[in-house]
Formats: C-alpha cells, structure tokens, sequence
C-alpha cells in the first residue's frame, strides 16, 4: 500500500512509520518538513498535501495541537486552537482525502485517553479526544468505496514521560511501538467505526 | 434551589421544569421567549443573561443546534454550526456561569446518544456529543467553591418519534419525564463529572 503518514516524524508518528515501512511505501507529512508539507489548519493546504501525493491508499493522522490550560483561563478563543487544528484537521483530511484515496481504502485518526480519564488542564484536550471518537464511529457509516476509518486513542507514551510525566500520575505509560500496532491494526486489519484504545 | 433552564421550552427543556418545578424557583431561558433571553452562540448574550438573572444555584442546558447531513456534503462551515452552538454555546454558559453562579451550584448539560450509536447523517451530532462528554468529565476537576458538572446523554424521544423515528430505527425511544430524571439526578445530587446516559 502506498500510505500517507500525517505528523510521521512525530514520536507516534515515527513509530508507525517503523512499523509499516517493512511492508509499504511511506509518505511522510509534516508542518515544514518531509515527502509532503501541510498545515492541518488550512482546507488549501491539505488539498494541495493530497495532490501533491498522487494515489494513494491509507492516510494515518498523528499531528493536531491543543492548548493545555486552567479550564479558569480558558475561553472560545482557546478552546478554537485544539477545534480548528487537532479536531478540524483531521476531519478535513477525511472530508478532502475521502474524494482521492483508494477504494477501500483506510483513514486512521488520534485521539486519545483524556476524553475518557481527565486530569487537570486537559478540558480542551477531553473535549477534542471525545469529538474524535464520535466522529469516527459516525463517518464510519457513510464513506463510499469501501473506505474505512477508525481511531487510535492512546494513553501516556513511555517516550513522553519526560515531558508530560507530571501530569499524568498513575496512568500506565506505554512505548510508543506498542501504540503503532493499533495504527496497523486499522490500516492493514478489515475493521471501520472503532476507536483502539491503548494502554487503558 | 435557584434553577436556570436554558431551553426550557423544548422537549427535554419543558419535562425537566414540570420534573423540578415543584421543588425549586425555575427562570425558563430562550432565544425568543422566557424569563430570560439567550442566544448560546453569543458570548455577550450569555454573560446579559447570568447577569439578569441575579443569584442562582444551578444551569441546565437543554438547548443548541447541530446540522444533519451526509458526510459528502459536510465541510467546516457545517461543522461549525453544531461547534458554535450545541458545544461552544453549552461550553460559554459554563466558563461565564461558573464566575457567578453559587457556591457547591452545578451546571447540567446536554450531550445524546448519538456519539455512541451513530445514524446516518449523524457525524456532526456525534462529534458534538462526543466533545460535550470528554468536557464535562475534564470541566468537573477543575469548577472551584463546589460547583459541579455532569452530562446527561439521551436517546431518541417518545416525543420525537414522528420528527425523528425515521432516522432512528431499532432505537427504544424513552419519554422525556424519564430523561428529566436524570437532569433531577445531576442537580440535586452530589456526582460531578459523569455522563448519564439515559435509555441506551
């Protein structure tokens, strides 16, 4: 399969690369950098990512910010930053990459444990994971062509303990290879509308 | 207790204040009519409504559109809708209620089914549900002075079965006094930051 990495230099996304380059022809897709460039935010740029792309058969998403903030700082314009990148993003990736990809192709997206075990500053996070995971299982109904999508919603990598340890105490860090499977469970697997949970 | 129902003319809105109304002061919000005026999609006219309300001791929401439409023929603006209005407007209500509302208050929203069992045309419905319930879970750490958060999540109405019963089909639809229950439940209560789901 000939497979579009969206954020494949990302500590997720450099994992599922691994995985599946064995067996597939790569795309990367970063923000200023790889085989495509494309800012999530903008409709242009992620038709032009496509184009520029030429067939292809499964499209994995591993990119899109959100903010992290007291919920008491938080506002709409806040709350916009994770609606418009990590939500929006992906969902135009599937809205515009649905009228190029493959038939029976696949699209996985990421979410991710917060929407289901909060913790402190992650109100916008929760909101985005949990928005995800509906989508998903609805879109799931109404693709043409066979195409498939579903969502991988991991908890606290072992790669990201460093960083984000802190905050989340308690939660079972898992290596980010281990998080890969689930990304090639849904591209090379037969199954639409789910959200892999891993690590919880 | 103090009770402000933001839709309370609605379907749900209506069964939850014939549920409290005996037992509490209720001031029925609308966007044309009520005790109060609200537009959700207006930051300014949500903060006009908490501040004529004077003091009160609970916010239920039971009010904010989403579109229904194929997946082909969604895109950002359409999405926008359901975003600006049934999250953003339910989201709003709560970061400017909370700066006003009592101490141990809570705010009740409104989530559905849909982001768990998807119909047709639902992927806008479901992506809206799925962010209100990761909110509400993430929001209830986070309130001061006792306020609470839950979200009550429904399935199909008996009062909605001619508008609706065709999208729904195999759903066990419930009547909006057993929904209002669970409205019940989440302001006189004690839990904060659950999801009731009601009849699935």
């Amino acid at each position: 399969m000939r497979i579009i990495v969206v954020g494949g230099f990302g500590t997720i996304g450099s994992a599922v690369v691994n995985e599946l380059k064995g067996r597939h022809d790569i795309l990367i897709a970063g923000r200023s950098r790889g085989d495509l460039i494309v800012d999530m935010r903008s409709e242009e740029s992620i038709r032009s990512m496509f184009q520029k792309a030429g067939k292809f058969d499964a499209v994995v998403i591993t990119a899109g910010n959100v903010l992290f903030e007291d919920l008491s700082q938080m506002n709409s314009q806040k709350y916009a930053v994770g609606l418009n990148d990590k939500l929006m993003g992906q969902v135009n990736c599937v809205l515009i990459g649905s009228q190029l990809i493959a038939h029976n192709g696949s699209f996985t997206l990421t979410s991710g444990i917060l929407s289901q075990e909060p913790t402190h500053l992650s109100t916008s996070a929760s909101m985005v994971n949990g928005a995800i995971d509906g989508f998903v299982r609805a879109a799931a109904l109404e693709l043409p062509n066979g195409i498939r999508i579903n969502a991988v919603s991991p908890t606290l990598l072992v790669e990201s303990l460093d960083l984000f340890g802190a905050f989340f105490r308690g939660y079972e860090p898992v290596p980010a290879s281990k998080v890969a499977l689930a990304y090639s469970k849904s591209v090379e697997g037969a199954q639409t509308g789910q959200v892999y949970r891993v690590g919880y």
